[in-house]
């Protein structure tokens, strides 16, 4: 990770301050968490995903919900019983009541896709008001893939070790290329060096056109746990583009340390669950009573019977 | 219905001009909805849904995804696939993109559950600045349930004839009482006459204070039918209280008219969905694979694996 | 405040428990706001706000804008004069970046115009899981106002003494009355204890209708800093209704002690600003040129004549 | 304008079709809309707005303005007095009821801009599934400014012929040299011919990385009239850039037809309209007074004072 510039250096001063040292708080505390708080976890080749601040933890939730339901949560023993229970029939409220806050350095064509989640708080590096940094996302080999054959949003089968060699060429000259028109254009260098006197240079908010969706940008993304769990329910997925996916794995590791009790529920009801359409169920209703049941007579469309049957493990 | 007040006689006449007669638009038109369009359709004692206004029908959540996914489309036949694949898939937005605007009238406990759904605009009956009508929800005899005693939030038998007599009388008695009382407090009378001219009367912002939660207010509600679906999926459930689920049921009917292809779907993968975890899962695979499952070798809690039974059909 | 039930007994308890030792945190704190937690600031007869938890002070909008503006805040050269160019410029995403949480137990009618602010969290204290507490609104008597004569959603004059007693015993009256018979039709009293062996009992989530909009609830509340001004903003303001006003200040009073700067900026730019339309505008600037300008030849309505007087302090 | 892709064409016959023939609606029509619905309006070089849909028009405020406050609007005399009355108050709500469905074609670096308004639904013409067409936006030389000296964010002086010639080439050549390569990348030309048959191609979803900011994307945009108000609050503002700035003048064209007298209220109330800080009125009350008030007794910082000035038009 290369926080070039001035500026990032300063914000990286502070936050090393703030960690430096702790203050005392009456507040809800995750102990693991603090140990992770503004430390920064790098994804993809120049992206990172840090915890700048976090309100709650699993017994907040547990808190909420006994608020909500008063005496009517007595009957559930204890709080990972409840916490399953709001997860599973989607009491979504009391996981609105923690919030985390992050700090992230993203390509923007991954940005594009993380903003359609609306519910959530964002302030964005703006290259209206600042230079952005000389670093773009140049994909590993491994992750170099041709269009998929069968799925009009995904990718296919690895990039030949000729091909890949000759694109990442490209990726890699064209990045280099597009950077330093920017500085042309702009007649300034990031370190705020003027590169010709005579010239006026063009204004921050047009140059930065020139640059390529693979630029990285950065943003303080603020949410609660919900719209959390919602954001990596959809990441998380195998459908997922690969360069959010890995963000996406990062942050639930980190909830995992934040509250492992919901976590753990999200991954039974959420992440390992399959949701069975009325005319599935009808069909599992007839395997688990013992009929045979085919494409045929099932009642599916062939697409949903190739998921049934995937999901239940009975694809060849 | 008693729409009683001037200022709701005024509303409805208003209303019957615009349904008069018909203008010329290059609008999507669902010929069904306007046949229902701004008809009272009566839900509770005093309660009404109607449809002042919608935007879109299934040929617009088409068009919206034409333009997300372009070529992408083409391999869905028609329209009823792609709509389908949409909702299985949970690719919200193109459902954003039809809308609609209903004219209610209910009790203000049902109100305060409704209000909860917070992607919706709302513009509700103010009772600081009119006085509200005479009438409250009075259950019917068949209606009135004992709480239950298995199910913290739920009703259970209904309440044997003679008890329920005696609370039938109570709750009409109290409306009655509680209505005089409003209007002693403000002084005046729902036509506008004031009752002791030596009395100042109560402002109307505190004197509504004193009216029972049975009362009725009204709004107007617009929502996007994805939201709308939303709701419907959650006040449509057997767990949600009686006296909303018969507006979802309303209004879930209005939707058949209006957008049938989004409805269909809606009904196989969401309200005729059941969502297995994963654990529930692992024991569904093991039974289509003929091994005897039971609630000691299932890896379940005793409560999911009565779900899971439930939803098989295996309950006794 | 009367917490008479077991349940919010217990949940006292554990609040206690957590506010009776510290832990150490590396996460931004304000000691002013430290004292604060968890504590009880009454509100009406039987209201509270409390706050449970927070995330950033002050310094955490700075940060956040520094983070979007880069280099473009270097000019602004303190933290006062950031937070204030922010608020001047309705620059609202940094304010986003601080959240609090709230409990508030708050008279039904109160908390019906306060849930109309949609973005923020909430969970509530259910009256179809558990029985609501026998705590009523009763204003004190210099609140019992008449309905004014000029404005239609306001209050005028207090009401005169024997006007006043009369109500003030009606509404004690039927608290008294509506809250035993929620007992009756429930068939149980507030301690659990069941009245009628022979009976049944109406389910919780019918009773409860009987209750009037005086009745207290109470909710957890979460809001971003933004989101929480405009709510002060609006709910502070001499139009709003007294028994709102009172917990937008007691609440405001909190964020002065939490974010000092940024509240002194929201009481320069919200609080006392006072907004000129085109129109207005135009005729302050023929003002400060020397012309006179009466309602006459000022170009505006009536209304707006006063209501500009009324701001210049010119009526008479 | 350039739909230049086979699927853009089948999008316009099908609207074409739709534009062809009138069906008749009982909903509320608004003529001057009709005239302009589904017709291309440019903005930029390849931009363009088009409405999709709509919903409401100046009198569904006001009716649903009546169901908000019943009686209470009764003492303001017409609908246009109404409305001023709701934009001057900011009662929002009633101007939610409208909604308007737009067709945009823009470029990505201004669907980031734009997209941070959140309250809105856009369905994004997906580069995952399809392939982006050959597209980018190249500023008419007047436009080519630059950075302002004492504005971090804005643009200053123009730039000189010679050197506006020399970013214009490099713009031009960067355009057609990086959609050289993102069909190289993809090995396949926008008519889905592909270029070499020896080569796999890079997925779609990786390809379209090394695209310029300056690439036109598309998306449909459906949102409310009070929250299409706030946006074009914003970017109508002369302080918002230019590229942005244009698109919001079209739509407010398109609002002035839809709902005139919201387009005048809001004129009035928010685009000539100017906030005096509790500072600013206290100056402004000693200006009318008679009073002396300069840059040294006002009370007001160095750039509220110039910012004053300029509003009451006293700047030299």
């Amino acid at each position: 990770m290369s926080d070039s510039t001035d500026q990032n250096r300063q914000i990286d001063l502070e936050i090393e301050e703030l960690r430096a040292f702790t203050r005392p708080t009456s507040r809800v505390t995750s102990t693991a968490l603090e140990d992770r708080l503004y430390k920064i976890f790098p994804v993809l080749d120049h992206g990172f995903v840090r915890v700048i601040d976090y309100m709650g933890d699993d017994t907040s939730i547990v808190q909420a919900a006994r608020v909500s339901y008063g005496k009517g949560t007595k009957s559930v023993r204890n709080d990972e019983g409840l916490i399953r229970y709001l997860m599973r029939h989607r009491h979504s409220t009391p996981f609105e009541m923690c919030e985390i806050k992050f700090h992230i350095k993203l390509p923007i064509f991954v940005a594009r896709q993380w903003i359609r989640h609306r519910t959530a708080n964002v302030n964005e590096y703006s290259a209206r008001y600042s230079m952005l940094d000389r670093e773009f996302y140049i994909p590993a080999p491994e992750h170099l893939a041709a269009q998929s054959d069968i799925n009009n949003q995904g990718r296919g089968d690895v990039l030949r070790d000729e091909e890949a060699a000759e694109v990442l060429d490209m990726l890699k000259a064209d990045a280099v290329r597009s950077y330093d028109r920017y500085e042309t254009l702009l007649n300034e260098r990031q370190n705020g060096r003027v590169i010709n006197e005579d010239k006026q240079g063009l204004a921050r908010e047009l140059a930065r056109m020139t640059l390529p969706l693979s630029a990285y940008t950065q943003w303080y993304w603020k949410v609660d746990l919900h719209n959390l769990n919602h954001f990596l329910s959809l990441r998380m997925d195998p459908h997922a583009q690969y360069e959010i996916r890995v963000f996406a794995e990062v942050m639930f590791d980190i909830v995992r340390d934040w509250v492992p009790l919901t976590a753990k529920a999200f991954e039974d009801y959420r992440v390992n669950s399959f949701d069975l359409s009325g005319p599935m169920l009808a069909a599992v209703r007839r395997m688990v009573r013992g009929e045979t049941v085919d494409a045929d007579n099932s009642g599916l469309s062939g697409r949903e019977w190739r998921e049934l049957q995937a999901a239940l493990g009975l694809s060849d």
